[in-house]
């Protein structure tokens, strides 16, 4: 029995609001049941140093969390001065998931940044921060391309992300906070509306895993996906 | 006229929701117009070293700027490693206010964090983060008084701020950041219900000003805080 | 009773040493009583990266502390690797001063730093620190209109600053340290010649005050900075 | 065809100099071809404040890379004061892979170290840093049972890694930096002994990859995997 | 000839102010010409970690130079977030140089710490750092000795600092600014009064240098002492 | 007698391995007795900034320490966050040592970085790392001439560095670390085949020491850098 009550199949509620803030380009407040993250897109007409002069755009992403967002308080990473090696690692993975389904040639000269930051976390952040990038990423291309600044489609595919894991000694999907911290193994499953995968991380926490487990954990991430992809058509409609 | 149509005496709509996040002891969404604020309300069972074994506790204030909650993207503070002096000053400016307000021997020796993070930026998120974290620090020690950790309420009253400022020559209230960024003068007011202040702050940006626009500007700042006061009874209630 | 035994609208002793060291364009050491404050102005034919091209000159200040400059030792900020809060709220209101008496385009493309190191700390550093950089900031001036860089002096009007307090109940003029750390409330004026308000900042320590108060405090503050500019003229001579 | 006319389930040459210095408890300088690792493992009879009098020890790692390890020279993290995103990734699996083998309730409340700094590299650093910390870690551990520090041997089994990928179209082994830098998509692999599994790591780069695809790189990477366990045991033998 | 005129074996005036600051337990401005250094020698009752329960003190420093000490403005350390590595040499040898003359089991179980802070720098702010330290700390340690916290005086002999160098090919002694950053070669000597040696330092920077060359300036270095250790005599008197 | 059994003039054995590792244009490991430390040098097409356009190279050197080097684990300075006053103090010298004999405008527009990693530590890091550096940097010199980029050669003399110091009364050669720690001085000289000195630094540890004692340190100096200069010049044969 898993603590929520869910079967071991079952997604949380996942909650899209588009157009969350008014400043940026794109924006969404995503929620899988209690974790929330707040993703902006901003779109800026330069790209980094490694990149100019060649013709292409980046989409690059910086992760952060509320120092309250979690159930004791974490100290502030401003305050701290440095970002923690979970964060850096976090971010690259939504940096990179997005580029995945990204044209960088047909994006031009320009960069879009995802801010991802957890306003409330309960499990499954970055996860949650991928599928919601990937909205804002879709508002601000939408507005490039009303506005004349974009003729093609840089977007490719979608993409969504969830969290599954082995909890006791089940395989179960979209782990809450509960069930990620008593886990024998967690995994992050990143994958496109064709079935292709773009991440798979997998990682034994209290118990290593075989063949046939990492299986069962991608098959119950493609259910989790596409109710994500629904949720998506829906919020960009 | 002030770009917002507003009169010179006009609060923007403010909004407080109590309890906008699950897991702090206090939290508040509060906006002034356009402008919006998460303030949450962390309690911990111990106080920073300069206190320990003094028999009193302590209120601090932590402040933020979510990248994109401006018009164009700012840095984001962690991945610079260091917070900027105008985060310092806002967040000292806070602590300070609360602390005026708490009688920290009443308190005992705990700590309330107050994290304020600006969502969503259209000036005054000082003033903002101010009155919000009043409601959290209420909703705080309101849930210490029913659990029995606390007997007596340590909190002596209500305390709230309003920033005013010299707009086209004319004194005006709560400046939204169209104002903001061409006032001859901006001023913060830290007011408690009593009529008392806690904390002036009138800078000249474009003109210097003289005795009697001082006057007037505290007196546009009461007007301010009793709408804020009321609203923060509401939040309460 | 003053422990100085000061009335309360005396100010400490004031001196002022021009051209306290050799290779700063401007330079003096400023003395409130056993306040003392070395000031250096730097002229550097460069501008900020943000005012490049603009057409204006820029008025900047550093501040620091020595590390035994106070009754006990404080820890060196460049071996602990950053500035504190204090520190850079104190050198933004020394910048943003100074800069409210100078036009920035007649000064031309170039920058003025003014560097404040407290040597010797008995209270208000940063209204010596002020008080100090103004006379610097004229030594500088002149040397680049004797020297033909400048023709028309970019300096408006001469600016000082004092601050006051609520100590035992009373409003004094110029706390030195044993009244600033036992003061209800303190306060910081910075005031032009002609009457003209810069900068006014008002803070309850440990207790908040009235309307009432604060125009006491203002009166005491324009006796003060009336001697100050008188020693500043005298200085400057 | 490979770059280096490998065929597609061939390693490189592995190499394992068991006690490469002196000082450390264990140490080792892998070579997968002309990747070379030195991995030192330090015990140390205390550990991290989180674990104190929790009746356990605790095995982590630290990597680094030399400036000129690379083909062109990279700066030096402790130059430029931070460890980077990579750097902080790559050190945490490391430690987490060692810990899936370790049992951290035997092993006493002391603390193993692994330092893996790359003195050369040719792709694969971090797969070759955890095959290599497996005996460093083993050597030290022989030491702490020979000198009867522990009686019980608290590892479990053998582990190792290796990366793999789809270069050209086709599932290789064992990437170098020429494959590596051109990969449609790359795998990192820690495996046991047993067949299991301690992370799986796939990362689409130029192009996303099926369930077929994640499967055939899984099983090279148990094809390399057996070969470094038959030389991490002569390398201890 | 000198660009001073000064005959080779000539040093520039000796001032030292003792008690320059009020709050030190120690404190001096000495000057070698225009190099101006404040020192200031501070007590504490605690010694630093690695020296806990071990019976005896510790004598540190840390040095400094004010932004505008030089011709033209350096960037100040505290703001650039870290200590240059010159700062850092120069502190370690005015540390050691004055531990060579204390006896730090007599000195009991508390630090002083040598905060040498270059006002004005004209070369050879690092041998009047170490002249003026020993005036500093003699005027604590006197303050020690005379309030009955110490009976046994710690120390134990006179140390003095002297620049020298090979200008134009012939030695020279007490180099300052224009001569230091044109020598072939610069030396600093640090000597006790019975002519012992604690530090000797000779670098070639525009030509090597031989051993009678090293012997001579090592000679001119005792006659500069001799003179500041007569003026170190006269300050305490 | 010596800890290790060798004569007062006996250096221990140096080992010289040139092009230890593949990717840098120079490289050596480079051995006095258990002392080990990989040099590398790194040419690159440009120079840093304060010598653009000045028609001239540069020659710089990094020194850092493999955490387990030493007796008991040191921390990373890439993970402090910072390199230690002792870091820095060493890489400066070895900096300024290379620098004593390459003639850099012969060099042209280009820099080499001299990375010195130490891979395990028994006294006289620095000197070994300075006598390394030559061999890294005549090797990268050789490429840029057999490769036409120069046609000059730049290195005008060998160089070499060896530490010596007073052990239990006797003057001794090339410390090891059991010496080293107890040594009641300790010298590093950095001296040119034809018998000048680029650098002499002696210091005093736990006794001061006379000039007749620093002349024997020199003498012995010359004979451990004869040894090393007859191993450079087989090294590179």
């Amino acid at each position: 029995m898993r603590p929520s009550g869910r079967t071991p199949d079952q997604m949380r509620p996942i909650t899209i609001e588009p157009r969350f803030t008014r400043h940026a380009e794109g924006s969404v407040l995503i929620g899988f049941g209690d974790t929330k993250v707040l993703v902006t897109a901003s779109v800026e007409e330069r790209v980094p140093p490694f990149l100019r002069g060649k013709g292409q755009g980046w989409v690059t992403a910086e992760y952060g969390m509320l120092p309250r967002a979690t159930h004791t308080r974490g100290s502030r990473e401003a305050a701290k001065g440095k970002q923690s090696g979970r964060t850096q690692e976090i971010q690259r993975l939504i940096g990179r998931s997005l580029r995945a389904v990204t044209d960088l040639t047909l994006l031009g000269e320009r960069q879009i940044t995802l801010d991802c930051d957890v306003i409330q976390a309960d499990g499954g952040t970055r996860t949650a921060s991928i599928s919601g990038a990937w909205v804002a990423l879709r508002l601000a291309v939408d507005g490039l391309l009303a506005s004349g600044k974009l003729t093609v489609d840089p977007i490719k595919q979608k993409i969504a992300a969830v969290s599954c894991g082995i909890y006791q000694g089940n395989p179960v999907l979209d782990l809450d906070y509960d069930e990620d911290s008593n886990a024998d193994a967690d995994a992050n499953f990143v994958l496109l509306e064709n079935g292709h995968i773009a991440e798979a991380q997998a990682t034994a926490e209290h118990a290593t895993y075989d063949e046939e487990a990492l299986l069962r954990l991608l098959r119950l991430a493609r259910i989790g996906c596409n109710e994500i992809f629904a949720a998506q058509a829906r919020a960009v409609a």
